[in-house]
This record gives structure tokens, sequence and C-alpha cells, in this order.
């Protein structure tokens, strides 16, 4: 009956990560979405070798770093390439979480960062900086010896990813045309159903990310974390779209749609141990916080991300951490406990904020040393897309032309004047 | 053992839960493919928000009203906010199937509705009529004693999303420029390869909405509702491409789509009492009643529904419901059963048609009162992306533009002269 | 306590299924984005009428073809529309392999290929071809009990649809503008971020592909297969991306993508007999193999093949299969075993080349006396979507016109001009 147990426990833990990996195709399209159709494939390659580098590098040096046995509590020292370890599932669903960590930088960093400096510092936050983050929350280190709370990675991936990608944004420097003088500028991005998609796509693979960090098949504690998982993403959509109507005079549509994902980060650490009016409240919170923390990056502190991820991965990340100081059922302020939660989680924010600041900071002015991490001006007018890959990620000239019925005729004639099939290309 | 069992269980109807969930993408990339661009953003948000209140709503009233105790076979009235209640998990699935049913409103009435006039019906659709609905059919009520059979809810989820569409979309009118004196204009879909995606996507949910309705890892029934649940989709797309090649001269793309969708509303209600070959027969005649059904509507009864939804989930969905009284394996005229099960759900049609549209009627009237239903004609033409959200949904000037080597130069070369770069937008 | 154990089982391979079935719309993606926009419904509903008469038809005849009574280890001979079985949902999950088996050829024959003659092909295909194939290696056959592994089908799947694939392609011809004399075109697809969800959509549903023909639930098998996939395709990423860099002097995203799908299609033949280590340098290898092989058939053999499916399913499939000879740890030269296995690997490659090879000429050679295999010139050069369809995919005018605040207000102001919405299509 064990045996029969460790079948369905294995097959949670499976579809998690599965769940887990489609995450990735929602980055990547709500990464696509949110920028410009000339950094198109730029974005989507740096979204796939995210992944892959991820999932390789994790395997040889980053499953060891985290879950190997303790050092001082602070990092794993054996387990490369999983020698002496039979626990495949685990490290896969691990792997998976680690790449999502990483790969939150690509968008914070979209449309100006050179592919080779991303990979490197991609290859530093999968090898180094994530694993010792999830060695002292997950790994039996230090934070997890002090009682620090974070059951799915509010902290661990989110805050990780997201204060890595502060320092690198802010390294980078704004956009060519984000900032001219006082002005803030908007640079809409050129594809918001396929943004908006990813959301939902992110939804799905959360309900594996939240649920499964179970690690077994807990036929009471998983439908209460799917549940959570559910209202807090409702919640975080419902007072996004609220209160972007109060401020700005309109539903916000891409600030929506990053209410859901704001509600989702913001369950994370507690989805297990808060109730379900618990997780709404939660996610309305998280929403209206992601919504100011956007103004004031964009237009006080004037770091520019281009989708938004300091403020749903980081600022959030730390709101859904420190809540369950108030919301744990057991022990939360709001629940007749004291303060010692709260105080415990923190530590543990303002630990990971400085470790990972610091680590992030010294590892890119390291790559700067190298490598140019900013591509040349020209280049960023021109597009990464081109420059980068000699390519672009549409080819709609078919489209203008207007070969079907329904096409304005004499528009489409002007453009046959053109001349040849444009969506031919002689090399 | 029992425990084991439970935990399969549990995550047979979580991974249904989550696949119905991921249907919620699927209806947003049909809506939006099958609309005009410039009223994506508004198609998206109803989408997301149709999600984001239709599950924090059901957690605190709709559940309560379906599954409560019932006062007289007609409603349920306890259990709000899941006090009392343990089957969290049962309400998570039951959760994303009552978004479902509202979100099929959002299509017909696409391009033309007030964002605040659509969410108030959507709340009275969560709240109370569809919990009273689910409550006689699937809560004990008047008509589950009466042995109608709708497994998985063509009439219960289908059938009373698309009887209110039907009477939002007929009090809202047709889009500006559909119809012209005796003329009937196609206003053609903007984007069809998402649309397809969307058919695909939902196919997949669908498997987790007939499957998982057995709320239970059945190992000789889930299977049979699988493979039916494939073949009827399967036999929709043959037939309505076999049909309008044969009506019209061609396979018609968007037809041929909701031909899958047909197959699937068609089954819903009799996944687990055919045979598989009575299902193929269900979904061939599916993708010809909703064909014809499309035209009437569009043609003779003149009420605008922009992604075909009153046809694919209003008459499939009662043709499925039907259909069991020929196809039920256990007592269907075809299985030499007399007419009493035909009988039964004719009245549970009839019932769930009648009391649907008198409630959605009374509501939108009421509604009316407040607010306008309808945007005006200046913001139907500006697009509901610019007058509601004040933006818009694609910004591909940079396509136009052609940074890339395979673009027209010259046609790229005469828009550089239109100045400065368009992607960027001053605030 | 075996009950509980077959239910588990069941929905492990019920989870396969529905995965594998989703990667029809990864492949949708894939072929859509990667082909030009004026052919895009067509590709679309050849994937979908593949699907649809796959599944329809592998009850009817494929499934007992493949897995009934073997005579003489060719070929089954019995349980025709599953008469006389009770193994539902291997049928299931059979059937959606069959179709993809179909769909591989969908690709290769893109933007020229009449619709009816590719049906009649695909018919040939699902009822008769594959499943030839897979009763000889998968059904009992005689390769089977040669010994030839093929664990989830490199070659029964993979190597059959994309020899299949050549023979249509080469017999249809290139695209026209494709070659000009000695000079070789590129033909861009006109959607890259379509193409890049697709590979990350297949890629998700390979996890099931692989990890469910296993058939159960076995909690030490799946997860191992389940982290070879994931790191063989990581491994033909980062290869693709370093080779393509160092080849061509950049990262090229198209063949980066294919780069992962290589990895897949070369980890399935092994996916259950090799080690982690081994999975990653199949993957490593898959793309170099794929990404010369793309240039010599595009450049010298001169096989127009829109997608890269000959070179990525077919050329790559023949790799993963004789992989096992070396990387097999139970056995291969690299583990201290003889040729053995590799000879019986190269056997069953080149038997299945030779089958299919000579049955899909055949076939497609009859069809071509009853229907013309390609549409006109005229027809390729209008595209398939008005020929075929009488429609097009996209209605984007509304984008040029540019409603929205960040348009370019001149631009749109000069397409005013040209009169009427024309997004709205008079009958």
């Amino acid at each position: 009956m064990e045996a029969v147990q460790g079948s369905v426990d294995m097959l949670w833990v499976m579809l998690g990560a599965i769940l887990v990996f489609f995450m990735h195709a929602g980055f990547a399209m709500v990464e696509t979405g949110f920028t410009r159709s000339k950094n198109t494939l730029n974005i989507l390659m740096k979204n796939l070798l995210t992944v892959a580098i991820g999932s390789v590098l994790f395997f040889f040096i980053g499953f060891a770093l985290m879950f190997g046995t303790s050092a001082f509590g602070l990092i794993g020292t054996d387990g490369f390439a999983l020698l002496g370890r039979e626990d495949i599932g685990f490290f896969v669903f691990q792997a998976v979480f680690a790449a999502t960590c990483a790969t939150i930088i690509s968008g914070a960093v979209a449309e100006r960062m050179h592919l080779s400096a991303y990979i490197t510092m991609t290859v530093v936050m999968i090898a180094v900086i994530y694993p010792v983050v999830g060695h002292w929350i997950w790994g039996g280190g230090w934070l997890s010896q002090l009682g620090f709370i974070d059951f799915a990675g509010s902290t661990v991936v989110h805050l990780t990813g997201a204060s890595a990608a502060f320092i690198v944004a802010w390294k980078l420097g704004p956009r060519i045309g984000k900032y001219s003088g006082k002005t803030v500028n908007t640079i809409p991005g050129h594809n918001l159903p396929l943004g908006a998609l990813g959301v939902f796509i992110l939804w799905v693979g959360w309900f594996g990310f939240n649920g499964a960090s179970t690690l077994s098949a807990d036929p009471a504690l998983v439908p209460s974390i799917i549940a959570n998982t559910l209202l807090a993403a409702s919640a975080g959509i419902i007072s996004t779209a609220a209160y972007t109507r109060y401020r700005y005079g309109r539903i916000d549509a891409s600030l929506t749609m990053n209410g859901a994902l704001s509600g989702l980060v913001g369950i994370t650490a507690g989805c297990a141990n808060v109730s379900l009016l618990g997780s709404i409240i939660i996610g309305l919170i998280a929403g209206v916080v992601m919504t100011e923390s956007v103004r004031i990056l964009d237009s006080k502190i004037r770091v520019d991300d281009p989708v938004g991820a300091i403020s749903v991965h980081g600022i959030v990340g730390v709101w859904g951490t420190l809540a369950l100081g108030f919301f744990d059922t057991n022990g939360g302020i709001l629940y007749g406990g004291g303060a010692e939660i709260l105080g415990i989680q923190t530590v543990g924010v303002l630990a990971v904020i400085a470790w990972t600041s610091i680590a992030a900071g010294l590892a890119i002015s390291a790559i700067n040393v190298f490598i140019p991490l900013r591509v040349t001006a020209e280049e960023e007018e021109t597009g990464l897309d081109f420059t980068e890959h000699g390519s672009q990620a549409y080819s709609m000239q078919d489209v203008l032309r207007g070969t079907g019925p329904a096409s304005d005729q004499s528009f489409a004639a002007r453009l046959n004047q053109l001349g040849e099939d444009p969506s031919i290309q002689k090399l």
C-alpha cells in the first residue's frame, strides 16, 4: 500500500513539474506581448535558453548546492550531477523552479541587454545565487531552522529573481526613449493578446507550482492550496481593475493582467498556511501594492522594467512573505498570535534581498569587465532581433497586401505597386 | 487503502479543475481571434474579470445556493463562504465550471456591450441564475429527482450560458455595420490562429470537464469518457468540414473550428452514458446542427453573435441533452428503451431555457435602468480598447516599418518618412 | 489494492493522452508560425482535420491493424471498432499517437498541397502505413521479437511520419520562389512567437508522450523518463544555439526552436533506457545533426520543407534510435556491450524507412491519378487561405488604422482617407 501511495505522490509531483515547466511558455508570452516587435525573437531566445541552461546547470551544480549535505546551514556540498541521489522526481520539480527564478530577470532587462551578458548572468543565478537562497530556506539551512515560512517560494523563487532583476535593470539603465527630461514615456507592448495568454498559462502552471509543493498528494491540503491559488489570483485581478479604475479613470488592461500574477505571487508563500478568506485578502492587497509599485518604480525611482517583473515578483513577493505574519492560521497576528512570525519573515526577506543584491551586483560588475552589458544605441534602435539574430519575428506583409476578399482593395492595390512578393527573402 | 483511493480521486478532480480552468484561456483566445482588433483588450478583460469575479462570488454565494441543503428542490440554503463544509476540492471544481457558464456570454455580446453592464450581468449569472439551474440538476433538486441526465453539463453549463447570451445579445442589438437593409455583412475575426489555438485549448480542457465529472478516478468509466470526448469532437470537425464543403463549396475555417466545440458540447451531457459509436454519431450531427443554427440566427433571426456562442453552446447543448433519449445505452430509444428518457430530457431543457431566459431578461432590464447596456455609436466605431481602456492590443508599427532583411525596403522607407518611432508613446 | 493501483495507472495514462493531444496545438502553432500568413487557415485546417480523421479512423481500423492478433508478425487482424476489446484507455493513448505521426507530414508539404490530396494521404497513413510499423514494433510483430528498442517512438512515430513527409514533399516539389537557378531563397515564417509557443506546448506534451509510454505510474521509471526528456531537450537547445553561433555567426532563432524539438525526438526512443548524462549527450548531438540536416536538405538535396519536419523528426529520429546502441545502460557499446543493439536498431530503422517510403510513394502516386497533388501556380501565389477556404487568417487593418493613442496619427490619417472600415466585409 505504501508503494501505491508512492505512485500517487510521484504522479502528483510529476504533474506539478509539468505544470511549472508550462509556466515558461507563459513567461515567454507575457514578455513577448509586453515588449516591442523588434525585440521579440531575442526575448524568445532568452526564455528558451534560460530553461535549457537552467535545467542542465541545476543538474550538474545547483541541485547539490541547494539540497546537498549542509555546511553550517549556508550551502549544500554534495550530489553534483545527482551522484548518490535517487530522488530524480524531486530533482525535476526543483529544476523547473530554478529556471523560473532565473527567467524573471529576462523580462526586466528586455530590449537592451546583450544576449551573451544575459546568459552569463543566468549561469550565475542558477549555479550560485538561487541555490544558496534555496538551501537557506528549503534545503535545511539557517532560515529554515529559524522557522521561516515560504511554502512554495514567494521569497525563494520570486523575490530572489526580482532582486537580481532590479540590480541588473538598474545597472543597465532605461531603454532609449523611455525618459526624455522630466517626461516619462510609455513604450506599449506590441501584442497584448499573447500577453494575456501568457497570464492564463502562468496561472495554470501556478496550480502545480503551489499545489505540488506539498510533494505528496495530501487529500486535504492539496485542494485547499488549489482553492487559495484560485481565489488569490482572482482577488488580485479584481483589486487591480477596481484600483486602476479609481486612480486612472479606467480599467488598465496591462496592470490588470499583472494583477492576476500579483495575486499568485502573493499567495505563494502562504498557500498552505492561510484560510480561503485570508487568501482573498492577500490577493486584494497584492493588486494594489503592485499597481503603486509599478508607478513609483517607473516614474520616481526610474528603473525601466518593461514587463513590471520587479513589482510583480519582488515587491509582491515581499508582501506575500510578510503576510504570513498576519494571516497564518497557526500563529499569525490576526489569529491571536504575536509578532514572532512577522519578525522571522522580516529577517528572511531582508537576508534574501541582501544576499541576492550583493551577489548579483558583484556578478554583473564582473561580467561587465568582459562583455558589454548593453547593446549599442544603434543596435537598440534597429532592434535586437536583427542585430543579434539577423532575422525578425513577423513577416506580415502578406496581411497588408490583402489577398483575401475582406481586405481593402485600394490599399492592397497600392501596396502591390511596390513590386515583388516581399515575403520571399533573397539570400 | 481508502485513504490512498481518496488521494487518487482528489488528484483526478484537481487535475480536472486545472484543465477546466485552462478552458478560460481557450475562451479568451477564441473570442479574441473571432472579433476585431480594436475590441481585443476589452474581450480579454471581460474574460479575466469573469473568472475572477466568478470564482470569488461562487465561493461566497453560488456554491451554497447550488449545493446547500435544498429548499423544496429549488435552491440550496447553506454553506455560504463554505462555512461548515469540508469538500474544498469539490468547490474548486465547481467554481471553474460556474465561471465557464458565465463566460459564454462574453463572446455573444462582444464589441458593443459596456464593460460595467457586462460585469453586473456576470454577477447575476454566478450568484443566482447558474446556481439555481445547478441545484435543480446537480444539487439534488427537482430535475435530478425526476431522473434528468446531464453528466457534465450540456444543459447546466452550456445551455444556461447560451440562453442568457441570447437574451442579452438580442436586447443589445447587432454591431454597427452587421446589417444594412436586407444585406447581412460578415465582420471577420482579426486573428484566427489565436482562435484555432483557443479551440485546441478548449478541447484539452474539456477532457477534464467531462472526465473529472466522475469525481473519482474510476478506471473503467474515465477512459470511456475521454474516448467519447475525443471521438465526438473529431466527428464534429469532420461533419462541419464536409457539410460546409457541400453547402458553401469550400471548407469553412471558422465554422470547422466551431465544429470541434460543437462535438464537445454535444457529448458533454451523455459522455458517461453512450457508446463510442454513439459519441461519433452525436458529434457528426452536432456539427451540422451548429452550421445551420449559425446561418439561421445570423441571417433569419438576426441576432448578432460574433463568435457563434449561442449556436455552439445553446442549440448544440439542447441536441446533446436530447440525444441521450436516443443514445443512452441504458434505456435510450435506439437501445430498446421507450421515450421516457427523451421526455424527461425535454422537460429539463425547456425548464432551463424558461428559467434562464426569464431571469436573464429581468436582470438585463433591471441593469439597463442604471447603466447603459451599450456603448455609444462613436465609441463602438472607435473601438472599446481605446474608449474603455485608453489603450490598444497591438503596436505593430515596427512590423510595418520592416527593420529586418526580409522586409520590403521601399515600403519601409516610405513609412520611415512619417517621422519618429511610432511605437513610443508620449504620455 | 490492485484496484487502486489500476486507478493510478489509468490516471497516469489518461494524463499522458491529454498531454499528447495537446501536442496537436503545438504542431498547429509551429506550422502556422513558420509559414506565410496567406496559407495559415489552410495549415490550421490540415492540423484540425488530421486529429479528427486520425482519431476516428484509428478507432475503426488502425488500432486493430496495430494491436490485433498478429498475422505472421506483420499485421494485426482483429479488434476493428474496438470490438471485443476492453482497453479503451490504451486505445485513447494510442489514437493521439497515431494522429501525431500523420500530422508531421502537414508541415513538410505546407503552402502548396491540395487539401483533398493531403487528407487522402492522411487516411492512408492512419489506416495502413503507421499501424503496420506500430504492429512490427509495439504490437508484438517481428521487430519487437527481434529485440528492437523504441520506447516512446523515435522510429514508430517520428521516423515513420518524416519518411512519408520526405516522399510527399519530394514528389510535390518546392514552393514557387524557393529556388531560382542556383540561388536558394529563404521564405521566412510569418509569426515566430506562435512558433515558439508551439515549441513550448510540444515540449509540455512530450512529457506525456515519453512519460506515459510506461503505461503505468512506475514511481522509479517515470521520474527518470521525465528528467531525461527535460535534459535532452535542454541540451538540444544549447547545442543548436552554440552551433549556429559558431557556424553562422549568430544564434539562429528558428533553428534553436527546432533544436528543442530535436532533443525531444532524439530522446524518445531511449528515454527509459539511458542515463541522465546519456540523455544530455544525445540531445547535444541531436541539435547539431538537425542543423546540418536542414542545411543539406535545403541547399543540396533541395527538398523544400517549410518547417524542417524531415530533419527534426526523420534524421534525428534515426539518430535517437541508433543512439541506444551506444547509450543503453543495459548493453550499449559505451556500457561495455557489443554491437548487437546497434545492429538490431539499424535493421529496424532501415525496415521502417523502406516500408514507409515504398508505401507512401505508391499511395501518393495512386492519389495523384485522381486528384492533383498540388495547387496551381496562381492559387499558390494567391495563397491557399483564399483559394481553398475563401477567407483569410488575419484582418489587421484596424491595427494599421491606429485607433489608439500610441499609433502614428499621420499614418492613420492617410489610411483613413481610403474610405470605409475595411474590416467589415460585404457579402
